[in-house]
C-alpha cells in the first residue's frame, strides 16, 4: 500500500488517495481548532492519539455488527479507510446536555436527557455550521427523508454500543458527532473519525473531561485527557 | 367593556385585563424594535396600522374558517382578544427564502420553496429565539408531540389563507410568524398579531417590501409600506 497525493487538508487530518480508488489514505495531525478555526494550536502527539482511539473504536463497532469506513490502522498516526461522499451534515447525538445545546436551549451542562437525540448541523464552515431542521436539508438537497431516517437510526445504535463501551470504562458518554457517507454502491456507512475530538467524554465520579472542552476551554492538558481515554480502552499497546 | 391593569408590556403591545376574566385587552404600540430590541425608535401610526391589519386578517381568517383569539376592535389602536395562556414557540411558515433562514443556509433571499415549510423558534429574548428542533421542544417541555402536529397542520392552514389573500392584492407572501396559545378548555387557539411587522410581503411585481424589513433594513418609511397593506386590504374605512 502505498500513500498518493494528497486529496484534502482539513483542521484535523490529511486524506491522500491510494493506489485502490476505493481506499483512502488518512494522516491525523498535531493540529487542535475549535471555534470553526477561531482558536488553533500545535499539541504533539494528538495525531497519536486520536488515530490509536479511533481505530480501537471502529474496531470495536466491526465486532459489535456496525460498519465503518475503517479498514486497518496503518502507523501510529496513519489509517486506511474507505472512501466515500462525505453527506455534509454533522450527525450528533446527545445523551447529557452540553456545549452549544445547553446554550441553545438555556438548559445547565450535565442535565441528562431521558432519551438521547439526534440533532442535525449542516458542514458549511462559512455559515458556522448552522443546526439545520429535515425541511431545511430537503432544501438543501443533500440527504432524503429516508436518507436521514437511516442516518438517524445508525447513529443511535453507535450511541448504544459507545455508551456501553465507555460505561465499562467509568467514562460517560455526554454526546458526539458522525459523519456518514456514500458508497460507490450507493450505500451509506459510518465515517471520518470518533475520538476525544468529536465525543464529550467524562470520567462517571469525578466529571472530569477528556475530549476537546479541555483545549476548548483551557481545562488542562489535552494529551493527557485523551491518553487517559486511550489507556482505559486498553490501547497501551497501540501507543510504542 | 372596561380596561383593567396592565398585565404585561411587550415591545409592540401593551396587555391589559377586562372585567371578562377570559378576555383581554390589547393596546398597539407606536414602537418599532429589531434584533432582539437592539434597534428601536418610535414610528407614529404603526399601532394603527398594525391593529386595523391584524383586525382585518383575524376577520378574514374567521369567515374563511380558521379560529383565532381576536374578539374585535375597540379603538384605533386597540382590540379585544381571547386570553390563552402562549405557548413560548415561534411558529414561521416560509414560502420563499429570506431573513434568518437565508443567512442560515447560504441561500439567496427570494427563492421560492417548492413547498411551505414550518419553524419552531424558542421564545425567549435572553437566548435570542433560537431556532429548535421537535426533540429541543420536547426536552423543554412547551409542547407535546400531538400539539406540534397540531401547530404545524394550523400553520399551513393559515398560510393557505394568507396566500390567497395577499395574491389578490398583488403581494407576496413570504414567510410570517405565528403564535399560538392554549385556552381554559385546553384548545390550541392562533393568538398574537399577524400585521407587517410578523409577516414578509412584497409587491408581485416591483418586489418592493411593505413589511419591517423596511425599517430593519432602512429600506424607506415603515408607515408608507404598512398602509399600502392596509389599503389593498381595503381597510380605508378602519383609518377613520
Ligand atoms: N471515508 C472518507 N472518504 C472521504 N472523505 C472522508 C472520509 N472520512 C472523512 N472524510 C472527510 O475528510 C476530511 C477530514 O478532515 P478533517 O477532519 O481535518 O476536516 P475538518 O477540518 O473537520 O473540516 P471539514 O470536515 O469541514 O472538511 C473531512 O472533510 C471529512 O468529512
Ligand atoms: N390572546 C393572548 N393571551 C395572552 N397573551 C397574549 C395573547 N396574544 C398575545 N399575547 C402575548 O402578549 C405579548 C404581546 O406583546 P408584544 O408583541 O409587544 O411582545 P413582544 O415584545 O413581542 O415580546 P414577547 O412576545 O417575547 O413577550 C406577547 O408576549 C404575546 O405572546
Ligand atoms: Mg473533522
Ligand atoms: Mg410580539
Amino acid at each position: 500500500m502505498e500513500k498518493g497525493i494528497l486529496l484534502y487538508e482539513g483542521k484535523a487530518k490529511q486524506i491522500f488517495q491510494t493506489e485502490n480508488e476505493n481506499e483512502l489514505w488518512i494522516s491525523y495531525k498535531d493540529d487542535a481548532t475549535a471555534f470553526n478555526g477561531e482558536k488553533k494550536e500545535t499539541l504533539l502527539g494528538k495525531a497519536r492519539l486520536n488515530n490509536e482511539i479511533t481505530s480501537l473504536i471502529f474496531a470495536y463497532l466491526h465486532e459489535n455488527g456496525v460498519e465503518s469506513h475503517f479498514v486497518k490502522r496503518i502507523s501510529e498516526t496513519e489509517q486506511l479507510v474507505q472512501k466515500v461522499e462525505i453527506i455534509p451534515l454533522e450527525v450528533v447525538v446527545r445523551n447529557v446536555v452540553a456545549g452549544s445545546m445547553a446554550k441553545r436551549l438555556g438548559i445547565e451542562e450535565g442535565t441528562a436527557l431521558t432519551e438521547p437525540i439526534v440533532e442535525f448541523y449542516y458542514k458549511d464552515d462559512a455559515l458556522g455550521d448552522p443546526l439545520v431542521t429535515e425541511d431545511h436539508i430537503a432544501i438543501l438537497n443533500v440527504a432524503s427523508n429516508a436518507d436521514l431516517a437511516v442516518l438517524r437510526e445508525k447513529a443511535k445504535d453507535v450511541n448504544k454500543h459507545l455508551i456501553n463501551l465507555f460505561d465499562n470504562l467509568n467514562v460517560r458518554l455526554i454526546d458526539f458527532k458522525l459523519e456518514f457517507g456514500r458508497t460507490s454502491e450507493g450505500d451509506i456507512l459510518l465515517a471520518d473519525e470518533i475520538s476525544p475530538d468529536t465525543c464529550r467524554l467524562w470520567d462517571k465520579e469525578t466529571n472530569q473531561r477528556f475530549d476537546k472542552d479541555l483545549f476548548r476551554r483551557n481545562l488542562g492538558s489535552l494529551q493527557e485527557g485523551y491518553q487517559e481515554i486511550l489507556s482505559r480502552l486498553g490501547g497501551a499497546s497501540c501507543t510504542k
